[in-house]
């Protein structure tokens, strides 16, 4: 039987302290020998995983402006050229519907989806960062459904029917799929009683709907804003320019959709990024415990 | 030195053909063995694969079934419900701009896009699905082109000012981009002036920018056929009821466009899905290889 070999100088270090290494402690050609491959493997890995990381916080960064930038456009829109916002039924009611919308449905969506590719997420407590990831996506569903009842409330008030249009229909439908994917999160990954087959099952259905719903999301929001610029922009309307003609309100809400496909495109880069996926563990039941199991 | 093992009787098929195998003439447990090592490697791989390619070409039927239902809903709508087509800068011209861009920019282009997938091209002659792929999307492309110039046509023959809408933003981007797209394929992927890095640097970037613009053609045709049947289904002209009333004109466009969000969900969870995904041979090489390099 052989006895195990004794730890070399690189061996008993996580890092590669190569100013720190003598090779007259080390005193053998092997260590020497250790320390070339270690560099080796530094260039071919981890200068590609750094490269990965910071270009993948340059697109997190561009995610985190233009999602602001989204949010700062749409309720300077409605707050400066719709005249502001109120809760009675009138126009200023229907205000709310595209601020809710875009800051719920689209920017909070968007940043509670990519959540799980941020590397600072990536360490042992995962419990927190799946609480967190549950948390922002209730907070947009939340702001959705506001976003609903002002535009309800606003057409009710005024006599107006509801759900007719290409645009409600999508919009509708992509309200009605981001609960259900809600719901259906909360039972598979949060709650103990669903079933390890079950949540295996559940999570590449759980990552590609959540993928179309941002794409919906975005298809409702283009469409939205397209229809209200048509409708608020008329020639002779209290002095505003038409739509046509391309007045300064035109502008800002044209820029308002350019800014949410750019939002949504760069979500979309970085959710179908392979090497910027969370790293697996190595037992899938670590992966799919639920909420009880891993607070005992 | 060892002599090399002669072939088992389950070496020398390629397929395992369990009925024809007699143990008396392997003679050896080692064939039973090999045999059951070989059925545990069918049940744990290939069962799988069979079923993954089953569930691929269930989509694949839906996505043909979907895309041949737009083209199909786009000309009802624009030849029983909008008089018809023409090429004369009247209405009648600008009835051919839903049916090209739906037709190019999402149908064609959506199956031009998935073509790869599709197990049959999976064969050693790459460049012909290669040179089919460009062909497709080139028709889209034409397609895409013809039905801008169908709308700048009945805009500059009725004095209409061109390009101030969300929706013509978008709409002229994606086409743009499309452009610069096949453009870029036909430099990086087909011409042999374009250096080995240079096409592996696109490949990704043309995989990614080739989702978003099927994205972004969705956006366009949604918020377009929003916007048209805004502007033509108004109270008291000919006799139409309007839209809010959701006559059958307002369901079949609604529908038509639940159709096209349809298709591009179903497109892009092909392309999404990395089982689906055409095996790479072992030399990049012969990936990259452009079209001269092939012919000889």
């Amino acid at each position: 039987m052989q006895s195990p070999p004794s730890p070399t100088c690189s061996e008993t270090n996580d890092f590669l302290p190569l100013s720190q290494l003598r090779v007259e402690e080390c005193g053998s050609e092997r260590a020497i020998g250790k320390l070339i491959q270690e560099l080796k493997s530094y260039i071919v890995t981890d200068i590609p995983r750094m490269r990965s990381t910071v270009s993948f916080y340059v697109c997190y960064l561009l995610c985190l402006c233009l999602g602001m930038a989204c949010v700062m456009c749409v309720c300077y829109w409605n707050a400066h050229w719709r005249g502001g916002f109120a809760w009675d039924g009138s126009a200023l009611q229907f205000n709310w519907h595209p601020v809710l919308m875009v800051t719920g449905l689209v920017v909070l969506y968007g940043n509670g989806a990519v959540l799980y590719r941020v590397p600072l997420t990536w360490g042992e407590n995962k419990l927190s960062w799946k609480l967190l990831h549950a948390g922002v996506m209730l907070l947009a569903m939340v702001l959705s459904v506001l976003g609903l009842c002002a535009v309800f409330g606003n057409h009710n008030h005024n006599h107006i029917p509801n759900l007719y249009s290409l645009h409600s229909w999508v919009g509708i439908c992509t309200t009605a799929l981001f609960t259900t994917q809600w719901v259906a999160g909360l039972v598979g990954f949060l709650l103990p009683c669903s079933p390890m087959p079950f949540r295996k099952l559940l999570k590449p259905v759980h990552v590609w709907l959540g993928a179309s719903i941002l794409l919906l999301s975005i298809v409702s929001c283009i469409s939205g804003i397209n229809e209200k610029l048509f409708f608020a922009l008329k020639a002779n309307t209290n002095g505003t320019k038409p739509y046509a003609m391309l007045p300064p309100e035109a502008v800002l809400g044209n820029s308002l959709g350019v800014l949410i496909v750019a939002f949504g495109l760069v979500v979309l880069k970085i959710l179908s990024n392979p090497n910027w996926q969370r790293p697996e563990p190595r037992s899938n039941e670590a992966t799919y415990r639920p909420l009880l199991q891993e607070d005992t």
